[in-house]
């Protein structure tokens, strides 16, 4: 993502950017992953990357389109499975974005951690995340238990996103992160701060603190 | 490989591609790893890097071509002595493509682990081998003594092979990993999967999991 | 950065290759990092990086110029409240660039230790910072409390840095680095100098070496 | 280096673009490292970078050229006091070209290590180095102590190569590796495999291996 905030370009341009740019920090390996951003409120329109897609090579012909029960309504393409949790995010939240990142470090973390979040306190990079003012924050980011029924894992997730209304991400266990924005600029800088202080959190943990 | 589905290039080009994106992510230093693409199956002929090619800076001549006993049958080079292992691959598999990696993580775990495999299960970025259905999958990675008489060590990857039909991928011991799939894409994306999963279970063992 | 010695570039020009430097580094996520360089000394202007930015998609827009109160002298965007830290530094040591990065081993290790700096001796790396002749150096590097009150914590900075005379460089608790020179090539000199050795150091403790 | 073996460049275009690589690949910030290829053998002439060259921006201007007691006879610029170790192992092994990288591992492991070498064996990668035939190999590179007499040094250092004949490289304690080759690229080639090899060695050690 050269430019995530260029507002001449279109969704799909940009989209194609910002998974370029999570793909080349290491966080999109293997076709996982996936991103999308709102195109309409009403009715709901989301872009969102297809299904299997290489993200290193990916081009706006991989982008396609859904509506709100996370079915294909434009492009050519197999919408991800986890659509529905894209989408289940867009209507808790309001977000204009979403990013799942799938890295090496929450995969490593939430395999060796046993409660259901993880607390992130005290760190200056908090406050990069959208109404934190300061470092004394504590996010706390839940982590829900991975499952291949998609649209019962969105149902988890409203009930989890309902409970906690400041959180800005939550984790699958052994699977990856989820942030999101008001745009996607905003989650692009989301899923940056989250993957940065996981991995601070797992290098911690490698020299003995808990 | 900037796009390593384009249906349009040469296998060679693809090849060339795809070693390189191998390289960037550190997995082919030195001159290190090896990959190769068939050509036709009947009579047998591979296209695979020569031997000792510096792979950052791959290109279409250092591609050559070698047929069912690994006998170089076009192009200027030697082939690898591991030609044999692709050769063995390809006949046990029907694999498209044979990608060998060369990973600082799948060298440190072949060499901590005593046992002859290293088993891998419950992880969301399993379901991304082919054939795979859900992150609840055990994927078995044999390890093969490392050796330098590549007919005999083909000889004994035939007999693992053929015990187990369902792997994806096999280690050489201090050495590296090889995987494959039907086609180029389908093996980049094997190898990007189980580089991935090596390093999560080796940052994994550094947190004290085992 | 492809040449930061370059002398017919701009100021601004120059402070954008050393920040998408030091951002391609990793040492700049998530909009966090500020960077600066004096325009002119009397009176004191200083170009800076404006808050909030991405500094993966830095250009010479995102430059401001404040005075010597850290107040928006020139150019659209808000400077970062940091800003009085970087006047604090020019102020005190004359310098003729400023650069906080923030990575995570940074981050790491100020949350790891408990006291109020960490000391780096014997390596020859050392011998890149100014003034130094000999590996056998001793570089003190003092950690201040975070805080958000940033005109104070410019207060107690200047306290530090009248303390200590020869020190290259702060910390900031859980937040990030700050390092200077005589000019932008010596400053991004000195940011790679102390980022490498705090690896080292975090590295070196993950092996039990204290 | 997109292609060190390219036959039709300049030594000191070659020397760029190995230096690029290398600092890419992370082994030379903060003005670190030097690298050099012989010019003629009789007179001894030795194209090497200057002193203080930042490696990300290297270019042929940065080439300088020394005799064979490293004075400099061509080009604008200091040659590094290093130049002496460089000429040193030119005349001990008749190497086309020498390589001095400065990396994290190699800095902690000779931190680390309280013998007066590292030894690696049954590695794969062991085969990239010259004349080496099976994986069973061990290479032991001896470490020396770090000094800034670098007259003095190169004649330690001429003593431990006599000593060793068949040794690849060098460590200089808390400094980093010398390494060589007949010509760049088979300097390159060992530059990657022995930086590979130490960092398997490191990561090796946190695993609780020794």
């Amino acid at each position: 993502m050269e430019n995530p905030l260029d507002p001449g370009a279109s969704i799909s341009a940009r989209l194609v950017e910002a998974g370029r740019r999570l793909e080349r920090r290491g966080w999109s390996l293997g076709t996982s992953g996936n991103f999308s951003a709102v195109v309409s409120e009403d009715p709901l329109r989301l872009a969102i990357t297809a299904s299997g897609v290489d993200k290193a090579s990916l081009s706006e012909k991989d982008i396609v389109e859904v509506d709100e029960n996370a079915r294909l309504v434009r492009g050519d393409g197999r919408p991800s499975a986890e659509a529905h949790l894209h989408v289940a995010v867009v209507k808790a939240r309001g977000a204009g974005a979403v990013l799942h990142t799938h890295s090496v470090w929450t995969t490593v973390l939430t395999d060796a951690t046993e409660a259901g979040e993880i607390s992130i306190r005290g760190y200056e990079m908090l406050k990069g995340l959208a109404g934190v003012q300061t470092h004394e924050h504590e996010e706390s980011v839940p982590i829900l238990e991975n499952a291949q029924d998609m649209p019962k894992l969105a149902g988890n997730l409203e009930g989890i996103l309902a409970k906690r209304p400041g959180a800005h991400a939550f984790l699958l266990r052994r699977h990856g992160l989820y942030t999101w924005g008001r745009d996607l600029p905003e989650a692009v800088r989301h899923a940056e701060i989250l993957e940065f202080l996981f991995e601070v959190v797992g290098r911690s943990r490698s020299l003995g603190r808990d």
